[in-house]
Protein backbone atom coordinates (compact mmCIF):
# COMPACT_ATOMS: atom_id res chain seq x y z
CA UNK A 1 0.00 0.00 0.00
CA UNK A 2 2.04 3.14 -1.16
CA UNK A 3 1.69 5.91 2.01
CA UNK A 4 -0.58 8.64 2.22
CA UNK A 5 0.95 12.35 2.91
CA UNK A 6 0.33 15.67 2.25
CA UNK A 7 1.67 16.68 -0.77
CA UNK A 8 0.72 19.92 -1.42
CA UNK A 9 3.79 22.31 -0.46
CA UNK A 10 1.59 25.70 -0.01
CA UNK A 11 -0.18 23.44 2.81
CA UNK A 12 2.85 22.13 4.35
CA UNK A 13 4.41 25.65 4.94
CA UNK A 14 0.86 27.00 6.21
CA UNK A 15 0.32 23.93 8.50
CA UNK A 16 4.28 23.85 9.67
CA UNK A 17 4.13 28.09 10.40
CA UNK A 18 0.72 27.08 12.26
CA UNK A 19 2.53 24.48 14.36
CA UNK A 20 5.34 26.86 15.30
CA UNK A 21 3.17 29.91 16.05
CA UNK A 22 1.10 27.69 18.30
CA UNK A 23 4.47 25.96 20.27
CA UNK A 24 7.05 28.69 20.15
CA UNK A 25 7.69 31.92 22.43
CA UNK A 26 7.66 34.45 20.06
CA UNK A 27 6.11 37.43 22.01
CA UNK A 28 9.14 39.25 22.64
CA UNK A 29 10.10 39.64 19.02
CA UNK A 30 8.77 42.67 16.74
CA UNK A 31 6.65 42.25 13.28
CA UNK A 32 9.93 42.75 11.23
CA UNK A 33 12.09 40.27 13.23
CA UNK A 34 8.96 37.60 14.44
CA UNK A 35 8.84 35.78 10.86
CA UNK A 36 12.33 35.45 10.46
CA UNK A 37 12.36 33.60 13.93
CA UNK A 38 9.74 31.39 12.26
CA UNK A 39 11.51 30.39 9.65
CA UNK A 40 14.48 29.68 12.01
CA UNK A 41 12.64 27.43 13.62
CA UNK A 42 11.14 25.61 11.06
CA UNK A 43 14.58 25.24 9.15
CA UNK A 44 15.78 23.59 12.31
CA UNK A 45 12.81 21.38 13.08
CA UNK A 46 13.32 23.02 16.72
CA UNK A 47 11.04 24.98 18.85
CA UNK A 48 12.90 25.97 21.74
CA UNK A 49 15.47 28.02 19.14
CA UNK A 50 13.88 31.10 19.73
CA UNK A 51 15.18 31.21 23.26
CA UNK A 52 19.03 31.45 21.35
CA UNK A 53 17.67 34.00 18.69
CA UNK A 54 19.22 38.00 19.59
CA UNK A 55 18.66 40.56 16.90
CA UNK A 56 20.35 44.36 17.95
CA UNK A 57 17.63 47.01 17.69
CA UNK A 58 16.21 47.33 13.90
CA UNK A 59 18.31 45.00 13.03
CA UNK A 60 15.41 42.95 10.87
CA UNK A 61 14.06 46.04 9.52
CA UNK A 62 17.60 47.34 8.59
CA UNK A 63 18.39 44.31 6.51
CA UNK A 64 14.99 44.27 4.54
CA UNK A 65 15.64 47.49 4.02
CA UNK A 66 18.75 46.81 2.34
CA UNK A 67 17.90 43.50 0.18
CA UNK A 68 15.09 45.97 -1.44
CA UNK A 69 17.29 48.59 -2.01
CA UNK A 70 19.85 45.99 -3.97
CA UNK A 71 22.67 44.86 -1.13
CA UNK A 72 24.40 41.93 -2.04
CA UNK A 73 24.78 39.39 -0.15
CA UNK A 74 27.80 37.84 1.29
CA UNK A 75 28.22 34.17 2.26
CA UNK A 76 30.74 31.99 4.07
CA UNK A 77 29.94 28.92 2.51
CA UNK A 78 28.42 27.58 -0.65
CA UNK A 79 25.80 25.77 2.00
CA UNK A 80 24.52 29.46 2.40
CA UNK A 81 24.96 31.03 -0.97
CA UNK A 82 23.17 27.65 -2.56
CA UNK A 83 19.83 27.72 -0.38
CA UNK A 84 18.87 31.15 -0.82
CA UNK A 85 15.66 31.04 -2.76
CA UNK A 86 16.73 33.61 -5.52
CA UNK A 87 12.62 34.37 -6.67
CA UNK A 88 12.52 35.78 -2.83
CA UNK A 89 15.07 37.95 -3.53
CA UNK A 90 13.35 41.78 -3.72
CA UNK A 91 16.18 43.57 -6.17
CA UNK A 92 17.85 40.37 -7.93
CA UNK A 93 20.55 40.54 -5.52
CA UNK A 94 23.81 39.42 -6.02
CA UNK A 95 25.15 36.01 -3.89
CA UNK A 96 28.61 35.99 -3.38
CA UNK A 97 30.86 33.05 -1.81
CA UNK A 98 34.30 33.74 -2.00
CA UNK A 99 35.75 30.40 -0.27
CA UNK A 100 35.88 28.52 -3.54
CA UNK A 101 38.28 31.50 -5.13
CA UNK A 102 41.57 29.47 -5.96
CA UNK A 103 43.69 32.22 -4.20
CA UNK A 104 41.92 31.28 -1.10
CA UNK A 105 44.45 28.48 0.04
CA UNK A 106 47.53 30.66 -0.10
CA UNK A 107 45.91 33.21 1.93
CA UNK A 108 44.98 31.64 4.17
CA UNK A 109 48.91 29.93 4.85
CA UNK A 110 49.95 33.46 4.50
CA UNK A 111 47.50 34.48 7.32
CA UNK A 112 48.42 32.14 9.37
CA UNK A 113 43.56 31.29 9.46
CA UNK A 114 41.44 29.17 8.32
CA UNK A 115 40.34 29.48 4.45
CA UNK A 116 36.70 30.46 5.84
CA UNK A 117 38.64 33.27 7.16
CA UNK A 118 41.04 34.05 4.40
CA UNK A 119 37.91 33.87 2.23
CA UNK A 120 36.44 37.10 3.76
CA UNK A 121 39.45 39.17 2.65
CA UNK A 122 37.58 38.99 -1.11
CA UNK A 123 34.74 40.35 0.44
CA UNK A 124 36.16 43.90 0.35
CA UNK A 125 35.03 45.25 -2.85
CA UNK A 126 31.67 43.98 -2.07
CA UNK A 127 31.12 44.89 1.49
CA UNK A 128 30.03 48.33 1.58
CA UNK A 129 26.18 48.39 2.49
CA UNK A 130 26.18 44.31 1.86
CA UNK A 131 23.89 42.11 3.74
CA UNK A 132 27.10 39.70 5.60
CA UNK A 133 25.36 35.91 6.41
CA UNK A 134 27.65 33.63 8.37
CA UNK A 135 26.10 30.19 8.98
CA UNK A 136 29.51 28.00 9.10
CA UNK A 137 32.82 29.13 10.69
CA UNK A 138 33.23 31.02 13.74
CA UNK A 139 36.63 32.12 12.30
CA UNK A 140 35.36 33.69 9.24
CA UNK A 141 32.74 35.72 12.48
CA UNK A 142 35.80 36.85 14.33
CA UNK A 143 38.27 37.56 11.46
CA UNK A 144 35.40 39.93 9.83
CA UNK A 145 35.42 41.40 13.31
CA UNK A 146 38.89 42.32 13.47
CA UNK A 147 38.62 43.59 10.10
CA UNK A 148 36.12 46.06 10.97
CA UNK A 149 38.27 47.39 13.88
CA UNK A 150 39.71 49.09 11.26
CA UNK A 151 38.04 52.22 10.50
CA UNK A 152 38.84 52.80 6.69
CA UNK A 153 37.08 49.03 6.03
CA UNK A 154 33.90 49.20 4.36
CA UNK A 155 30.65 48.37 6.87
CA UNK A 156 28.20 46.26 5.81
CA UNK A 157 24.45 46.99 6.21
CA UNK A 158 23.76 44.08 8.65
CA UNK A 159 25.25 40.91 9.82
CA UNK A 160 23.60 37.72 10.10
CA UNK A 161 25.87 35.84 12.52
CA UNK A 162 25.19 32.18 13.08
CA UNK A 163 28.07 29.83 13.05
CA UNK A 164 27.83 26.45 14.50
CA UNK A 165 30.08 24.45 16.53
CA UNK A 166 32.26 23.52 20.08
CA UNK A 167 35.11 26.01 18.96
CA UNK A 168 34.26 29.42 19.30
CA UNK A 169 31.00 29.36 17.88
CA UNK A 170 29.08 31.01 20.91
CA UNK A 171 32.73 33.11 21.54
CA UNK A 172 32.70 34.98 18.25
CA UNK A 173 28.84 35.31 18.35
CA UNK A 174 29.03 36.38 22.21
CA UNK A 175 32.36 39.31 20.55
CA UNK A 176 29.43 40.39 17.42
CA UNK A 177 27.20 41.37 19.58
CA UNK A 178 29.87 43.31 22.11
CA UNK A 179 30.95 44.88 19.69
CA UNK A 180 28.27 45.61 17.43
CA UNK A 181 30.07 47.41 14.16
CA UNK A 182 26.62 47.30 12.24
CA UNK A 183 23.11 45.88 13.32
CA UNK A 184 23.62 42.45 13.72
CA UNK A 185 21.52 39.42 14.70
CA UNK A 186 23.01 35.74 16.23
CA UNK A 187 22.09 32.36 17.47
CA UNK A 188 23.49 32.42 21.02
CA UNK A 189 25.85 29.01 22.13
CA UNK A 190 26.59 26.72 19.66
CA UNK A 191 23.10 25.89 17.99
CA UNK A 192 23.66 27.58 14.34
CA UNK A 193 24.49 26.03 10.79
CA UNK A 194 23.74 26.85 7.12
CA UNK A 195 20.06 25.77 7.33
CA UNK A 196 19.22 28.48 9.70
CA UNK A 197 21.51 31.07 8.38
CA UNK A 198 19.79 30.83 4.51
CA UNK A 199 16.35 30.89 6.46
CA UNK A 200 16.96 34.23 7.86
CA UNK A 201 18.26 35.47 4.78
CA UNK A 202 15.33 34.25 3.23
CA UNK A 203 12.66 35.62 5.85
CA UNK A 204 14.56 38.79 5.29
CA UNK A 205 14.50 39.07 1.27
CA UNK A 206 10.43 38.89 1.59
CA UNK A 207 7.33 38.95 3.43
CA UNK A 208 5.93 35.69 1.95
CA UNK A 209 5.18 32.31 3.81
CA UNK B 1 42.52 45.33 20.08
CA UNK B 2 41.75 42.43 17.91
CA UNK B 3 39.83 39.41 19.11
CA UNK B 4 42.47 36.15 19.70
CA UNK B 5 41.04 32.82 18.64
CA UNK B 6 42.11 29.31 17.69
CA UNK B 7 43.06 29.95 13.75
CA UNK B 8 44.16 26.07 13.02
CA UNK B 9 41.53 24.20 11.30
CA UNK B 10 42.65 20.53 12.57
CA UNK B 11 42.87 21.89 15.92
CA UNK B 12 39.46 23.13 15.83
CA UNK B 13 38.31 20.09 14.67
CA UNK B 14 39.86 17.92 17.26
CA UNK B 15 39.25 20.03 20.33
CA UNK B 16 35.56 19.75 18.53
CA UNK B 17 35.43 16.28 18.15
CA UNK B 18 36.84 15.58 21.62
CA UNK B 19 34.28 17.76 23.46
CA UNK B 20 31.11 15.99 21.45
CA UNK B 21 33.11 12.42 22.92
CA UNK B 22 33.43 13.43 26.25
CA UNK B 23 29.49 14.89 26.34
CA UNK B 24 27.56 12.97 23.97
CA UNK B 25 25.93 9.01 25.23
CA UNK B 26 28.03 7.12 22.31
CA UNK B 27 28.18 3.49 23.68
CA UNK B 28 25.42 1.99 22.02
CA UNK B 29 26.99 2.87 18.13
CA UNK B 30 29.03 0.48 16.61
CA UNK B 31 32.29 1.39 15.85
CA UNK B 32 31.36 2.16 11.99
CA UNK B 33 28.23 3.75 13.45
CA UNK B 34 29.95 6.30 15.96
CA UNK B 35 32.39 8.56 13.68
CA UNK B 36 28.54 9.25 11.99
CA UNK B 37 26.87 10.39 14.85
CA UNK B 38 29.24 12.57 16.29
CA UNK B 39 29.91 14.53 13.01
CA UNK B 40 26.24 14.82 12.49
CA UNK B 41 26.26 16.40 16.82
CA UNK B 42 29.46 18.59 15.14
CA UNK B 43 27.43 20.16 12.23
CA UNK B 44 24.12 21.01 14.28
CA UNK B 45 26.05 22.08 17.60
CA UNK B 46 23.43 19.67 19.83
CA UNK B 47 24.70 17.50 22.08
CA UNK B 48 21.54 15.29 22.84
CA UNK B 49 21.02 14.66 19.26
CA UNK B 50 22.58 10.84 19.47
CA UNK B 51 19.05 9.90 21.34
CA UNK B 52 17.40 10.56 17.80
CA UNK B 53 19.61 8.86 15.22
CA UNK B 54 19.10 4.70 14.68
CA UNK B 55 20.61 2.93 12.02
CA UNK B 56 19.11 -0.13 10.40
CA UNK B 57 21.57 -3.32 11.50
CA UNK B 58 24.62 -3.14 9.19
CA UNK B 59 23.72 -0.21 7.69
CA UNK B 60 26.86 2.36 8.27
CA UNK B 61 29.49 -0.58 7.28
CA UNK B 62 26.94 -1.32 4.05
CA UNK B 63 26.97 2.07 3.22
CA UNK B 64 31.05 2.50 3.61
CA UNK B 65 31.88 -0.52 1.17
CA UNK B 66 28.87 0.90 -1.28
CA UNK B 67 30.82 4.67 -1.27
CA UNK B 68 34.17 2.29 -1.78
CA UNK B 69 32.53 0.34 -4.71
CA UNK B 70 32.18 4.16 -6.60
CA UNK B 71 28.52 4.60 -5.59
CA UNK B 72 26.39 7.64 -6.58
CA UNK B 73 25.44 9.49 -4.56
CA UNK B 74 21.35 11.16 -4.99
CA UNK B 75 20.74 13.93 -3.01
CA UNK B 76 17.29 15.58 -2.81
CA UNK B 77 18.42 19.24 -2.56
CA UNK B 78 21.55 21.14 -3.50
CA UNK B 79 22.41 22.34 0.06
CA UNK B 80 22.96 18.59 1.02
CA UNK B 81 24.63 17.89 -2.89
CA UNK B 82 27.06 20.93 -2.44
CA UNK B 83 27.68 20.26 1.20
CA UNK B 84 29.55 16.67 0.60
CA UNK B 85 33.45 17.41 0.44
CA UNK B 86 34.77 16.12 -2.55
CA UNK B 87 38.29 15.17 -1.43
CA UNK B 88 36.85 12.87 1.51
CA UNK B 89 35.13 10.58 -1.32
CA UNK B 90 37.28 6.99 -1.69
CA UNK B 91 35.92 6.71 -5.48
CA UNK B 92 35.46 10.10 -6.83
CA UNK B 93 32.15 9.47 -6.49
CA UNK B 94 29.09 11.04 -8.93
CA UNK B 95 27.23 13.70 -6.30
CA UNK B 96 23.57 14.21 -8.33
CA UNK B 97 20.63 16.42 -7.41
CA UNK B 98 17.88 16.32 -9.84
CA UNK B 99 15.75 19.22 -7.72
CA UNK B 100 16.45 22.10 -10.86
CA UNK B 101 16.07 20.03 -13.81
CA UNK B 102 14.04 22.04 -15.72
CA UNK B 103 11.44 19.17 -16.39
CA UNK B 104 10.36 18.99 -12.68
CA UNK B 105 8.13 21.42 -12.15
CA UNK B 106 6.05 19.90 -15.21
CA UNK B 107 6.32 16.37 -13.86
CA UNK B 108 5.26 17.59 -9.97
CA UNK B 109 2.29 19.66 -11.34
CA UNK B 110 1.42 16.28 -13.60
CA UNK B 111 1.93 14.05 -10.34
CA UNK B 112 -0.05 16.41 -7.99
CA UNK B 113 3.63 16.64 -5.72
CA UNK B 114 6.05 18.82 -4.65
CA UNK B 115 8.80 19.57 -6.96
CA UNK B 116 10.84 17.42 -4.20
CA UNK B 117 9.22 14.31 -4.82
CA UNK B 118 8.74 14.73 -8.64
CA UNK B 119 12.86 15.11 -9.08
CA UNK B 120 13.28 11.25 -7.61
CA UNK B 121 11.48 10.14 -10.82
CA UNK B 122 14.73 11.26 -12.22
CA UNK B 123 16.86 9.26 -10.04
CA UNK B 124 15.51 6.05 -11.82
CA UNK B 125 19.03 5.80 -13.94
CA UNK B 126 21.46 5.76 -11.39
CA UNK B 127 19.39 4.89 -8.04
CA UNK B 128 20.65 0.89 -8.46
CA UNK B 129 22.91 0.70 -5.79
CA UNK B 130 23.62 3.79 -5.26
CA UNK B 131 23.74 5.98 -1.93
CA UNK B 132 20.36 8.19 -0.75
CA UNK B 133 20.89 11.53 0.75
CA UNK B 134 17.21 13.07 1.80
CA UNK B 135 17.72 15.99 4.17
CA UNK B 136 15.22 18.37 3.75
CA UNK B 137 11.95 17.09 2.13
CA UNK B 138 9.62 14.47 3.68
CA UNK B 139 7.62 14.37 0.58
CA UNK B 140 10.50 12.83 -1.32
CA UNK B 141 11.20 10.01 1.28
CA UNK B 142 7.51 9.48 1.28
CA UNK B 143 7.76 9.24 -2.58
CA UNK B 144 11.11 7.22 -2.58
CA UNK B 145 9.18 4.75 -0.38
CA UNK B 146 6.31 4.54 -2.66
CA UNK B 147 8.90 3.79 -5.71
CA UNK B 148 10.21 1.39 -3.79
CA UNK B 149 7.19 -0.58 -3.74
CA UNK B 150 7.66 -1.32 -7.05
CA UNK B 151 9.53 -4.75 -6.96
CA UNK B 152 11.05 -3.76 -10.32
CA UNK B 153 12.29 -0.18 -8.78
CA UNK B 154 16.41 -0.22 -9.01
CA UNK B 155 17.21 -0.32 -5.29
CA UNK B 156 19.44 1.94 -3.75
CA UNK B 157 22.31 0.21 -1.85
CA UNK B 158 21.38 2.64 1.45
CA UNK B 159 19.27 5.07 2.59
CA UNK B 160 20.15 8.35 5.09
CA UNK B 161 16.77 9.69 5.64
CA UNK B 162 17.17 12.95 7.45
CA UNK B 163 14.00 15.53 6.54
CA UNK B 164 13.19 18.34 8.68
CA UNK B 165 10.05 20.06 9.96
CA UNK B 166 6.92 19.76 11.20
CA UNK B 167 5.12 17.95 8.63
CA UNK B 168 5.35 14.52 7.30
CA UNK B 169 9.13 14.58 8.30
CA UNK B 170 8.46 12.65 11.68
CA UNK B 171 5.74 10.16 9.88
CA UNK B 172 8.06 9.90 7.04
CA UNK B 173 11.58 8.47 9.17
CA UNK B 174 9.02 6.37 10.86
CA UNK B 175 8.07 4.66 7.34
CA UNK B 176 11.59 4.80 6.16
CA UNK B 177 12.23 2.17 9.42
CA UNK B 178 8.92 -0.05 9.33
CA UNK B 179 9.35 -0.53 5.78
CA UNK B 180 12.87 -0.57 5.43
CA UNK B 181 13.21 -1.57 2.01
CA UNK B 182 17.12 -1.16 2.07
CA UNK B 183 19.54 -0.64 4.96
CA UNK B 184 18.99 2.93 6.61
CA UNK B 185 19.77 5.92 8.66
CA UNK B 186 17.26 8.15 10.57
CA UNK B 187 17.13 10.90 12.87
CA UNK B 188 13.70 10.56 14.50
CA UNK B 189 11.23 13.22 14.86
CA UNK B 190 11.40 16.72 13.44
CA UNK B 191 15.13 17.31 13.94
CA UNK B 192 16.85 17.00 10.82
CA UNK B 193 18.00 18.86 7.67
CA UNK B 194 21.16 18.77 5.20
CA UNK B 195 23.62 19.74 7.66
CA UNK B 196 23.03 16.97 9.22
CA UNK B 197 23.01 14.67 6.25
CA UNK B 198 25.97 16.37 4.74
CA UNK B 199 27.42 15.09 7.83
CA UNK B 200 26.30 11.38 7.73
CA UNK B 201 27.87 11.36 4.17
CA UNK B 202 31.18 12.71 4.81
CA UNK B 203 31.39 10.46 7.84
CA UNK B 204 30.44 7.43 5.86
CA UNK B 205 33.04 8.39 2.74
CA UNK B 206 36.02 8.79 5.17
CA UNK B 207 37.01 7.50 8.45
CA UNK B 208 39.65 10.81 8.68
CA UNK B 209 38.69 13.35 10.96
Amino acid sequence: MPHTYEKNGAAIYKESFATIRREAELERFTRDEEPVVVRMIHALGMVGLEEHVQFSDGMASIARKALEDGAPILCDVRMVSEGITRPRLPADNQIICTLQDPRVPEMAKEMGNTRSAAALELWRPQLDGAVVAIGNAPTALFHLLNMLEDPNCPRPAAIIGCPVGFVGAAESKDALMQDLPVPSMICKGRLGGSAITVAAVNALASWKE
